[in-house]
Parts: structure tokens; sequence; C-alpha cells
């Protein structure tokens, strides 16, 4: 409830510093302008960047007539940040520089039957040691781990990770040991990541309140105001996936009936496809992709498929867009990749008939087309964000 | 999305003042700890409080050996706040002093037919030069307004007002130029205003994330995050009432199908009840009042239309649960004060089987037992909060 004047200045660190990544090279008047701040409150943030060794001065420009100005941008030779995406078939480890840009990555195959975390967490120290080896003596500054299901970030993992079935795991504190690393570890869910990501470096930057969709195996929205990832009260907001759209609907994996996850997640997508007479086979991202592939070929069963599934995307979102009425709702995850586009126009064409015409008028709509692995972006970003925490305790410039 | 220091100076003044007038007379080194904020920051905004007139010293008491202290209260003689509660039969105007204590009221009955924007303000005119003519030369500081419908704040009404159907009515101008009242006019509608209300002065003081959930006629929520008011992009969040829990559920005046106040609005209740076998005869409220008396002694038609409800309502609240992970969920509205006693119980008991278990531990579910108008109460705190907002022009000792 307490707010403080560390809450304001780290806030508008954030906003800096995006704007800062965004743009660079660029100079204290325009991130000014840009961010809405004073010319003398971003040269105050700047200067304790500099000390943090997150900024660095990479030259001069002519400003018209008066004194050259420095040219800013993020110390990309600094320390870097680690992202990790534990899925429940891979590891994905990738190490960014300050401008997050992926500068090393490593990648585990786990077999489905690697579900303790002894085992998930021994691939994350053998894609840990494969990138060390490769970073030298570069500075790790933080890192941040996306662990599927609902994650305590103090702690580790409770509620129900889909197919591992932990429960009050010491999860942090156990990779902790294992990484023998003196630096703090970050651990969050992908809908919380992928949110952090989009604020960072997506579509979400410099927007009040966002609203990110998640589509994938598992469904869920990440939700931010402010430039801040909102967590709720227990870190459990943002489970969209698990809000009912139908009561008498199909079971779905949390044990309740009729989630939107249980008629737009992956296995429910291909499960209506099958039904409708196509041929969902392989693994779920290569019967995915034939799902795509089938509608753009113009396959019965695969538009059908792509327009009851949009149709129930439609009912889930303006669900969230009627209560929540944000100014930008992203669309992202594995399966908006993969059959965005036949699912996306179908979607946007059926929102009006579910969304109120107020909140329906005040989003924008998006689908993310980055190709890079936006929940170890997000997770890098996260100890990106605990690393800025520092601000709060070294410097004292901008603090007012 | 900028943040500033003045944002937060106002929100720490809204937490001082909304302990104060819980417990006045307080000192400053409790109000401090109770609002978790330094005694240096409670003693300037108590001092600028002081200058604005809205809090007073009203005594000393004894430290315990050190300099006797202050006791400070809401300038309950000073100036007076007016909430006016809108609704489809009725205006009810009342006059609030700086406690929060009502002074005095008025109330206009409106007939069916009465629907137009200058008979609306007619009537709010008429309870205001009542009231007006007894207070006789105390300042009114503001007039906030609660109108059905969705509200533009800054202008008037847009959107569905239920049977008005009101459009691009500039209905702030038109009110302020009949009140001939020279202090601002703010104006929302119930979900926003009953929220404002348990903000200061009810059960949502202190909380960090709440949720109300209003039944009544309509139905809907309101939001607060860090003891603000959540109003979304365009003021439209919080309709939660027009969020779809069964496509192929009843019509819904909105236009959509199958949403909560399709099920759990007062005419919904009423044609159930009906459908069981009930007798709902006369006004919605005596035909609300019998339900409630034939619940009581046990009509299974009763029965059931409350348990159908009750589940209804479990699976529209889960939603929100599920997406919002509030601290608080507060059942507010006429319909929770007529048939509460029923519908609360058995309520909570269907929660369960549709919230996940970490949003559901997260919230403490409280039902509103304040016999107070609590539209009228929010809309004259949001006057409160609007003349707040001149701390940051008036004063200077806490704006660092």
């Amino acid at each position: 409830m307490k707010s403080t004047s560390r809450d304001i200045r780290l806030r508008n660190c954030f906003a800096v510093l995006r704007h800062l990544i965004a743009d660079a090279p660029t100079s204290r008047q325009i991130l000014a302008r840009e961010t809405d701040l004073s010319v003398a409150t971003v040269s105050n943030l700047v200067t304790d960047l500099i000390e943090l060794g997150v900024v660095v001065e990479v030259g001069r420009e002519d400003s018209g007539g008066g004194r050259p100005r420095a040219l800013l941008a993020p110390h990309a030779g600094g320390g870097v940040m680690i992202g990790v995406d534990v899925a429940e078939t891979y590891v994905q480890l990738e190490a960014y520089d300050l401008a997050l840009t992926v500068v090393d990555r490593a990648e585990e195959r786990m077999e489905a039957s690697e579900t303790s975390p002894d085992q998930v967490i021994g691939h994350i120290a053998a894609a840990m040691d494969q990138v060390r080896g490769r970073l030298g003596d570069r500075a790790i500054l933080g890192v941040g781990v996306s662990l599927p299901g609902q994650v305590d970030v103090t702690w580790g993992v409770s509620g129900f990770a889909p197919n591992w079935d932990w429960h009050d795991v010491p999860f942090r504190r156990l990779l902790t040991e294992r990484l023998r690393l003196d630096v703090p570890v970050y651990l969050d869910n992908p809908l919380k990541t992928i949110t952090v990501g989009e604020l960072w470096f997506g579509d979400g930057r410099g927007v009040d309140r966002l609203a990110v969709l998640i589509l994938g195996t598992g469904v869920g929205a990440g939700l931010a105001f402010g430039g801040q990832l909102y967590r709720g009260a227990t870190n459990s907001a943002g489970e969209w996936g698990h809000t009912t759209i139908d009561p008498a609907g199909p079971q779905c994996r949390c044990g309740a009936t009729g989630c939107i996850e249980a008629y737009v997640g992956a296995p429910a997508i291909l499960r209506q496809w099958d039904e409708f007479g196509g041929r969902a086979a392989g693994s779920q991202t290569e019967a995915m992709a034939a799902l795509a592939a089938a509608w753009e070929a113009g396959e019965p069963a695969a538009v059908r498929t792509v327009e009851t599934v949009a149709e129930s995307l439609a009912a889930g979102a303006a669900n969230l867009l009627n209560l929540v009425n944000p100014d930008l709702v992203v669309l992202d995850g594995w399966v908006t990749a993969a059959l965005g586009d036949a699912l996306v126009p179908e979607f946007e064409r059926r929102l009006a008939a579910h969304a109120l015409e107020a909140p329906l008028k005040a989003a924008r709509l998006k689908r993310n087309t980055q190709e890079r692995n936006m929940v170890a972006l997000g997770a890098a970003a996260l100890a990106l964000e605990g690393h800025l925490n520092r601000l709060n305790t070294v410097g004292s410039r901008s603090r007012r």
C-alpha cells in the first residue's frame, strides 16, 4: 500500500532505460521528451545508470548551436543477464547484454520422463556451464528463470505445474546452490516473463494498461499497469486460461469445466480438428503446423476448427476487455505464431459480438511477430529489473 | 505513464486522511504507524491538510513523558461535499462533512417517464435547492454525481444508460450551468462511486487489490489498486456484469447472451423465481423482499432460485478471482442487502468448485453490511479526492 519516492524512481528508471534500449544512441534531452520527464530527472537517473555500469556515453552530437550533447547507449560490453525458458520438453538458456541483445545461447532437450526438480535443475546447470565457459570473465548480473505452472516468486513452485505435480519445492534455493553463482535468481511463469518481455522489448513499451494473451499448450494472460507487471495478491493474477466461458463445457486439466484453455489450448484445438474430421498427427507443434497448412489449403475441417476456436477466443478475450479495459492487447505464445495467420483475423472479426463498444474501441490489438524467445527475454528482463533495483542503494542524485 | 512525486503525495494523502476519518482523534505518530509512512512525511501532509481546511487539531494527549502530542481530526465544521445518487426512479442527494458524516439529505422521486437529461437535472437541482437552503453559508467544496450506465468522466454520459438511451449528452456542463455553483462537479457510475466509497469508508480501506461486486438491477464490479480506483483506458473497467459465463445463455440487455447480469441481475433472479414456481409480484424491491422471505420460510422455488443464482455468481466471481487475484472481495449493492443472508453463504460454498486454489485462498470475502448509501457516499468521496488534489497547488512542505 505504501508508496515511496523509490517506487517512482524505479518506475522512471525503467521508462528511461526502455527508451534507451529501443532508440540508442540518444541524448538526455530526447529521452526527457520521450518519457515526459524533466531533463533534470532524466540526467539524474542517467548519472546513476552510468555509475551502475548499465549505460555509457558513446559520443556527442551537434545540438544546433549550443554545447554538443552527449549520446547515450546501454553498456553492451558490460555485464550480462541470463534468461532461462524451462518447458516440459526443453530448457533454453540465453545470455543477454544490457541492450537486450542475445550474446549466447544453449539448449537442452528433456525427456517426458524427466519431471523431478533435480532433473530439471540438472539441465539448467548443464546449459549454464556451456554458456559460462564461453562468457569467460564477463560478469553475470542476474538469472531469470521461467517455469511452467504457478510460481511462488520468493520461494519456488507452488500450485499446479501442469505435468510435473511439484508441490512446495524450494526451487530457487536448490537452483542457486547448484549453479554456485553469487547473483540473484528470479523465478516466474511464462505468463509473467512474456509480459515483462513485452514491456521491455515489445509492443507493450510505454503502454499504460497492457494485456498479453498467451496461447500455447497452456493459455493465460499477463497484465501490466503503469509499465509494471501486475502480479495480484499471490502472484497468480492472469489465470485467464482458467476463467469459464461455459460451465457445461469440456473438462479442463485444472479440474473445472469450460475454461478458456479447454477450448483454445493447443490440445483442445487439435482435438477439435480431429472431431471435425482432420488428421492431427505427430507432436503438438507438428500437428499445429499441419492444421495451419490445411487451413491455408482450404480443408473444411481446418476452416471449421479455426472458426470455432476464434469464437471461443473472442468470447474469452471480450470478458477480459470488458473487465480490464486495456489500451493494448498483444496476442503471443507459440500457437499464435503457428496458427495466427488463420486465427487472428477470424478472432478480430468475432470480437465485436462479445465486447462492449467502449472497451473494444479503446483496445488496440497486436500480434507479436518477433522471432525472439520472449519467455527467455522476459526472464532476463526480470533479472535486469532486479539489478536496477540497486539504484536505490547506490548513487543519490535522483533521490529527492 | 509518467509517474510523479505528486501522484505519490496524493496517494499518501488519501491514506492519511482515510485513517484519520476512521480513527479520529489521533496523532501524527499513530497515523505514521498505521500508514507505514515516516512521521516527517505524515507531519508535512497534515500541515498541508490543515492549511487546506480539511484537518484540525482538537487537543493534546500525554505521550508518556515527552511533549504532549497534538490530536487531529477531520474538520467536521468545515466545508461540505455533496454526493448524488441518481437512479432510474429517484435522486438521493446527501451532504457530508469532512469526516464523511451525513449532515443533510434530500430525495426526489422520478417517474419512469422522466428520462430526459433535462428532467433528471431538474430533480437534482430541486434536491440541491432544499439542501442549500438549510446549509446556509457553509461552503460546498465539490459535487459528485453517480449516474447509471457508462459515464465519460470529463464530459457526460456515453454508452448505454440502461433505460434512458442517452448518447453524447454533455451532462456535466448542463448540470454545472443549472446548479449555478462555482465548484467542480465529478461524474461517474455506481460501480465506480461504490468502490471509492469502500476505499474511504468501507472494508476497502488500506487494501492493496480490491474488487467490489455490485449486485443490483444492473451488475458490475469496481477494481482498485494501491488505494486508488482503477478506471481502465476509457473508464469502462469493471463491466464484469457483461462478461459471458455461457454463450448459449439468456439474452442480456447489452445485446450479448449469457452475461453474468443475465443470471444474477435483479430481473434475472426474479424471472428464475417465477420459472421455478414462485410469485414475484410488485416492484423489483418488493419482489426481492418476498423472495428473501420465501427462502427464509423454506419455499422450494425460493431455495432453488437462491442455489441457481449462487452457482452463476460463483462461476462469475471465480473468473474475476482467477484473472485479478485480489486481496479482498466485497459484495455490495441492493440485491446483496435484500437477499444476502440467503445468497452469500450459498455463493461462498460454491466458489471453490470454480476458483483456483491460490487466488481463492488469497481473497478475503466480505459482505457490505453498512446501512449507508454507498453510492452517494462514494460520489461525495470522489469530490473529496478532487478537493485534495489542490494539495498539489497549495502548500509546499511535503513536496519533495
